[in-house]
């Protein structure tokens, strides 16, 4: 089959200088690595469990600056949107739209969405069967959106946990739904526990080798360049310098899972 | 303890007429049975499985309708809310705003919501453990909302399944959190597969009584005078003809449990 | 509908002496509060999560010492089983012959204890659904067993966690099985963090009353004069000293909602 | 890292003409692809759902044909053991034993596993947390057992489904554990529907994949020239046919993940 691509980049857009830096660097690391890549970092964090944590600079401000980095560098540049205002600013700037996980089956939003032409990518909710995310397909095509990916961040599993079924990314690839794995969220331990149990970040990359060996169209990975000093989900990120070598053995998973 | 107060109503707004029906009927069990309740009807199901789904008469028409009602019978109305728009139109209109359990971690809506000055009920979603509701109670308290409860309406339990963990009900009232149990929803099963699985009907008075056995300041309960012919969630709404009977036996397990 | 039984004892048969002092406690208890009830006691913890924790008088002696005091007492005893020599030995004194949660799937056992023509008590499995548990009675009644019990304890839920699915106990009385509440197992955190949390002994009175209002045949609970120093589950046990007031709860809830 | 080993084999000992049939074209297989495998049958289902199922030949006729299978080959066998006394007779003719997923808290039965003195592969139960199978280790170990593995064979997730959590892998061989993944028995359905969801063989090679791209020492994988007509688990065997191919795409995976 044919090689993966990535989203990566930082989980928050924590200030202009820092995206264009997290940017370039990740270029770089495509091109010697030969990968494609989706740049990616969220404008507003509307969903943070305390109100004084970091949100971002906002839908407007966000997105002009996703959009020069995207253009400077060659690279399509994704961020997520929370309201269907948000989708219809974000559209004139933003190659894909992604959906958050809690908004999944919000039928205004991803009307809105597909509303902008541009390829939308739902995260599937934590709270949702994989099957049913031939709902979520269903609902876009009826709003004229043919280009979409679902993406996979894991399931809730007890109480402050998630668990990656592996076998979702297969049922739902089997359905005809191209599926992104997003490795950094899968490996969260959501609430008010999250980031307090350190260690994470290293499962990571062990959990994007096991979802490549099973399959997927793309794997989502944020990743910074000082995750301690991150302003957002910091314990999962995977650290910059590490992003090479991670990227060179998923493709030689790939080739060697599905060459 | 005191006696747990009621949110009653149909599960959809599906017309002026009959809201208007249910609600009397209700009233009328109410002053029978002494209960105190809440009327609810939703007047936009904005996360149907099915974008072909019956959806509601909007956020005006539906808050203008509850607000003669609940002026009229001298009860008071709620409605669900889904963006900070919604809220600032409900607010005008609706004692209680319930914020839907998907979006319970959205700051802004909780923001919005708490601006009306409003009591504001937020479901707890399927994904997020008993302890971590004190976030959201200190998000509202940010905000300067005082007044507000907590819904207990399951937690993911596998795939297109929920289960009530009663200790949550024990769990979130020992933190001085009010706390409702919504027993209609939580005997849904969720996805695609949702009213397919025929008799969960019967099992919400069931779980109703285990939860005012544990212990809670409220129950929750979607009814409807036609289930079978329910524009949305038929099959979890209980009927009408049995409320009254439902009530006096809650009634009375409470008195024996916490008189 | 009838009143409940109970199945109440400390967890260990941790002496001679404290087995009586036990067994008459709870007599006189069931005598003023006017319930039935079976002592139970285990004569053999068989699989304590270390080697070095305490486990018993073994299969002899423990029968011995339940049947002296069921005869002395007038009470029906009961204690767990776990090999088919083990039932073949306690066939001889124990009126109801328990079968642990794990090994409810073992045919041998279950035939053996069936067997003895003794009233049988198989504890669900935490891995097992509700309505699995009729291929456990199929199983009891083609070893000619017509009289068995089935018990619910609680369903795994994510890690070092169970919870208690009150759509169980309704699911398997309505398919004509007796079913009995563990309430103090349903609430423990399993495995190696076991009664590392503590507070859980405060709800199995809590889980107790949602059982009762559900609707169940019997509820099991563990009890002991001074948990703190039991040998072992001493987080769960109810105090001795608590016990009655927890009955006489129990008995009104159940007259309440089922009386 | 080393390459890992395989166990291989048929669910159940159906005939001794079937065993020996399987274990010389496993050996074929085996020779060609240039992998280590232990040969693997079941003597007895100790367990099965209804009475009415195949058991097998039992435990001495079992371990004969076992013992003599693996001398003529030159291959170590491994079969499941379910009493202290089968560890007993199976402990003279068989490499390694296998303790059984619901059994794996059973202090007796690891004791005489371990008293044999040969390897012992111990189920990780469907209801335990990841590190709680320390616990299993420091057992085995005061035994003196220091000759081990843990088998990885899916956890518990809702009813009647099993779910593989591939940090289980990781975390299990952090604490210097020796994993095997079972790729057959995580994708069973357990309970009463077991079976009837067709399709779960196919998944087997997809988990053994992403288990072998997360890092494992060894992986489990029941094969069947004919699993449509198998005495038992005949949906989630992998077609013998199929397997030369499985084994080289795994091979290739562990070298492109950890060579």
């Amino acid at each position: 089959g044919p090689a993966p691509f990535f989203i990566l980049g930082p989980c928050a857009l924590e200030s202009e200088a820092f995206a264009w830096e997290m940017a370039k660097s990740l270029k770089e690391i495509a091109d010697k690595t030969g990968i494609h890549f989706i740049f990616k970092a969220s404008y507003d964090k509307a969903n943070r469990t305390s109100v004084k944590s970091f949100r971002g600079p906002g839908v407007e401000e966000g997105c002009r600056i996703l959009a020069e980095i995207g253009k400077e560098l060659g690279v399509p540049v994704t961020t997520d949107i929370h309201t269907a205002e948000d989708a219809e600013i974000a559209g004139a700037y933003i190659d894909l739209l992604q959906i958050p996980a809690f908004l999944c089956r919000q039928t205004d939003l991803l009307e809105a969405a597909a509303k902008t032409g541009r390829v939308v990518n739902v995260k599937k909710g934590q709270f949702l069967a994989p099957w049913d995310t031939i709902n979520i397909a269903d609902k876009l095509r009826s709003f004229g959106c043919e280009r979409f990916l679902l993406t996979e961040r894991g399931t809730t599993f007890g109480y402050n946990n998630l668990v990656t079924d592996m076998r979702s990314l297969y049922w739902m690839r089997k359905e005809g739904l191209p599926v992104i794995f997003d490795a950094t969220h899968s490996v969260q331990r959501p609430g008010g526990l999250g980031g307090a149990t350190g260690g994470d970040g290293e499962l990571a990359p062990v959990l994007a080798r096991a979802a490549i060996a099973t399959g997927v169209d793309g794997v989502f990975m944020e990743t910074h360049s000082d995750p301690a000093n991150a302003m957002s989900d910091g314990p999962n990120q995977i650290p910059l310098e590490f992003m090479e070598d991670v990227l060179v053995k998923l493709i030689a998973i790939h080739h060697a899972a599905h060459g």
